[in-house]
């Protein structure tokens, strides 16, 4: 039940104490180093745990896009776990590059075991964690402050004894004050120095401390102020690696992840799609995207995002959302009218632009650097205007219409589509043209052949068209062709016309070319009617333009 | 094709120049005026937009729920859109403290259609917009400064013009420099004050200045700063609201209205579950209860948000992901372990403590305050540990296991976990359970009756068992109830067991209350094994417990 009044059952979050802030006047020039727990925190939160297979796919999908740290598990949570660690190790199947990751509970049977499912590993992290924050140590441990430092110390202790007896692999360690986010700063220091004493990180080999979110609590300038405080009060800044660790509970896991790094972070740890515990973690993708999108290289290769989507969407069993950045499947439509209208004007000042900066309305990056067509990029409803309208006209058909036809046919489809009340496809917006436009068999005059005699500037057109179920022939004397039909017309059916615009166009290119033709024309009493044509031969095509539009009057006049 | 160096496509978005930055040391301390576009940002973005019937239910839950501001469509757009909002104006259904607000472009005729749709609305909100940014004054406009803010000008006479034609209607107005936020501040505060300038706006009716990020182009840090930038600068400040209208291109949507919000802005527009124009529009559900968390009433009420989730799907025909914050159907489950344990303690912890400050580990809402029960929020599967399991049994059963029966179970879940790789659900869990602790009917030991003679301290208890397909009789003397039932096993079955520990609690309460008693024994050769009973009486449910034993010992010996 609500309150009105939710203030006596929770309480603002307190703010930090950092005097000169200085993250707010950064931007990110450089990626981060980036951790996958997909196969960890991701598979723990899952309806459905990975199976081994699944497990194995979701590892060679994050290899193969260049993801060089990636946690793969719990050993000590089972034997599921345990095998398929311990089976990845034995495998030799991991890349040089790329360094596995275990977590443990800081207790000394879960971290012999884990370090029991490296065996044999070249390298390796070792992520110990323990919950720091005071509702924590009350309501989960009922411990004081130094009991559950006592909890890091003993781990750091464990840890570093194990890893001595098994030399021969290149031990990493990661500690986590967990639940960092609604700790006391000054507590999660304690705790972090307690661990750096034991395990004496050095530049060449950082302790990772890696600073959770384990809930978001509060806006994501806090997170930003936390570790703010953190670099700048932790000894030895440079023998550590400061390791983001964002949930996504209030809404704002990406932002906290990059305020984070603008306040100094070096690491983020994440899931594909922000994956994880309730609302998730944080979004790799997203992360990595919007780097790549301020021409910062993300160090993670999403050229195919359709087979990372797949892969992770089977793996998961979870649906990316259609409105996920970067992902989903309907962030590249516009819908609008007027965003549809933008966004060819963008192509188009692309294609004739002499540069290669990306500048396309409303599309912060180029669908193509995703492996993404843009043809996906409209679609047609009753919110839609004319540029969209002929934007499918010319991916799907290549018909490039004149202005003021776009708006006589927008007109068209904004009725099929109040009609229709769900989204046009590009084979309605074809239907409807072909119907409006008259270019079906069952016109009254149907163009079957024709030739032209006489000189320039005196020409006389001789066609042979379809006419009330039969053929008939009609000819008329002009200037040039056009008015040469438009004479015959007038003379032999009694269609009254004038072209008043005329366009064409090739379709295609090479031997394949096509020639679209389009009139506007008009009638002695003010009746605008459009025309188009379209044939291999440029002049066919201008005569089927003007029968498209005497059809077009001969239907509007009943 | 992804770029290894995107910075020769892509350029990182420019820092604003604001000295004395005020919004990092702010919080957000009292709710903004909400605006829903669901019905025009929102609905304009669907693969197939509402019809009327739609469009109204959606109309009707906004209402419901307390949203007081709602931009309902695109009146110029269409037939659908124009007839829904003048049918909605006539029908005199809209509540006096509800304001409806239409878009309109900056163009005379559709300006005047708008204005038409709203005939006999006591008050409304026109909100007018043009595109203000060098990117699409130079690829979709080809204007100058001067050319896009005399648009601007234009629209805002007409405005004027319209509004004095009708003057029963209370006219609000609204003017967006639409791409706000990949535009120059200072044209984008020329174009304000040059509206400001004709519409003449005051404290009492103020003008709201709505600053989009249509496109979301950098961290939202930088939003922040342009609104603070705005604030500071605009002239009359009191005359207008700041409207915030970020959309979620990077995913930050939520973070940029909420570090907006800091920045001084009055009045966030948005959807419910971030509907909008590809990634969509801001999220209002998540900043409501964000605010709400905090103890910010946040004046929408989400004290149902089910049947929320049910209305906005059935309207969008898209779903509501399930680690949406707050809404998805798997925020408030926990699978770990660790994280079902330090909820059940904290579930725990609440019942006791004498204040109503929610506190509860992982959780950082009460999902009883969104209408939602607290039972899913464990589920079990090869991840959990033994506190979920515990949790699933007395939420289920209303057993509360002693805690080294929990461990001793949580294996036999584990095992049974590891074996089926699927989500574990309550059903499964009590079959294991019934297996391992021998509760079932095909049992050696099955207690038919007993009763007890002699006197404290020397009592004998005699017991009528099945054993071997038949019924037998056994008894044995001891110092109480189990001394007795243990003797009686002892001498007359040849099973040898002590008990080390003993707990009994009632199940349920009122008349139909029972009892569950749980034993652990040790046999002279050091295995340990668990009983349990459950009895209407709790003696019988003592000597179940013990028998129980006896059968697991059994199980165990072959």
């Amino acid at each position: 039940m609500m309150l009105t009044d939710p203030s006596t059952k929770y309480r603002p979050f307190p703010q930090v104490d950092l005097p000169d802030r200085q993250w707010p006047t950064r931007t990110i020039t450089r990626a981060p180093r980036w951790l996958s727990t997909d196969l960890r925190d991701g598979n723990q939160a899952l309806i459905d745990p990975m199976n081994a297979e699944k497990k194995q796919r979701f590892f060679d999908l994050l290899v193969r896009i260049g993801v060089k740290e990636i946690e793969v598990g719990f050993p000590s949570a089972g034997a599921t776990e345990f095998d398929f660690i311990s089976g990845l190790v034995q495998s030799g199947a991991i890349p040089d590059d790329v360094t596995i990751q275990v977590l443990t509970q800081a207790r000394r049977d879960l971290i012999e075991k884990s370090f029991e499912s490296l065996r044999g590993a070249k390298t390796a992290i070792v992520h110990v964690y323990n919950a720091v924050s005071p509702a924590w140590r009350r309501i989960v441990f009922g411990m004081d402050r130094s009991e559950v430092k006592q909890i890091a110390i003993d781990a750091a202790k464990i840890l570093r004894d194990e890893a001595a007896k098994q030399p021969d692999t290149d031990w990493r360690f990661e500690y986590s004050p967990e639940t960092f986010s609604t700790a006391e700063l000054d507590f999660s220091l304690e705790c972090c120095e307690a661990v750096m004493a034991i395990l004496q990180p050095t530049a060449e080999k950082p302790l990772i401390l890696n600073l959770p979110a384990t809930v978001e609590a509060a806006t994501p300038n806090v997170y930003a102020d936390q570790i703010e405080w953190m670099g700048k009060h932790i000894s030895k800044r440079d023998h550590v690696l400061l390791s983001l660790h964002p949930h996504n509970d209030r809404g704002t896991g990406v932002a906290a992840a990059e305020l984070g790094l603008m306040a100094g972070a070096d690491r983020v740890e994440g899931c594909l799609f922000g994956n994880g515990e309730r609302t998730g973690n944080v979004d790799l993708v997203t992360l990595g995207l919007n780097l790549y999108t301020q021409g910062v290289p993300p160090g993670i290769d999403f050229s195919d995002i359709d087979e990372i989507i797949q892969t992770v969407e089977y793996c998961n069993q979870l649906p990316v959302h259609p409105r996920h950045p970067y992902a989903g499947e309907l962030v590249f439509t516009a819908f609008s009218g007027s965003h549809q209208d933008a966004i060819k004007k963008g192509f188009a000042a692309q294609e004739i632009r002499n540069d290669d900066l990306w500048d396309v309305p409303y599309l912060p990056i180029d669908p193509a650097d995703l492996g993404r067509s843009y043809e996906a990029v409209i679609r047609v409803n009753s919110q839609s205007g004319k540029g969209g309208v002929a934007w499918v006209l010319q991916q799907d058909k290549g018909l490039k219409l004149p202005k003021r036809m776009q708006a006589d046919f927008s007109r068209v489809v904004q009725d099929v589509a109040d009609q229709t009340s769900r989204e046009l496809v590009a084979a309605d917006i074809w239907q409807a043209f072909e119907r409006h436009y008259a270019l079906g068999s069952d016109q009254p005059y149907k163009l079957l052949d024709y030739h032209e005699t006489g000189a320039s500037g005196d020409r006389i057109f001789v066609g042979k068209i379809t006419h009330e179920g039969g053929e008939r022939s009609i000819s008329g004397r002009g200037n040039g062709l056009i008015s040469g039909v438009l004479a015959a017309l007038r003379d032999e059916l009694g269609i009254e016309m004038d072209v008043v615009d005329y366009n064409e166009h090739a379709i295609g290119a090479g031997s394949n070319v096509n020639a679209a033709a389009y009139v506007e024309c008009r009638t002695p009493d003010g009746i605008t009617v459009f025309g188009v044509g379209m044939d291999a031969d440029v002049a066919t095509a201008s005569v089927q333009a003007v029968l498209s539009a005497a059809n077009g009057l001969a239907a509007r006049r009943g």
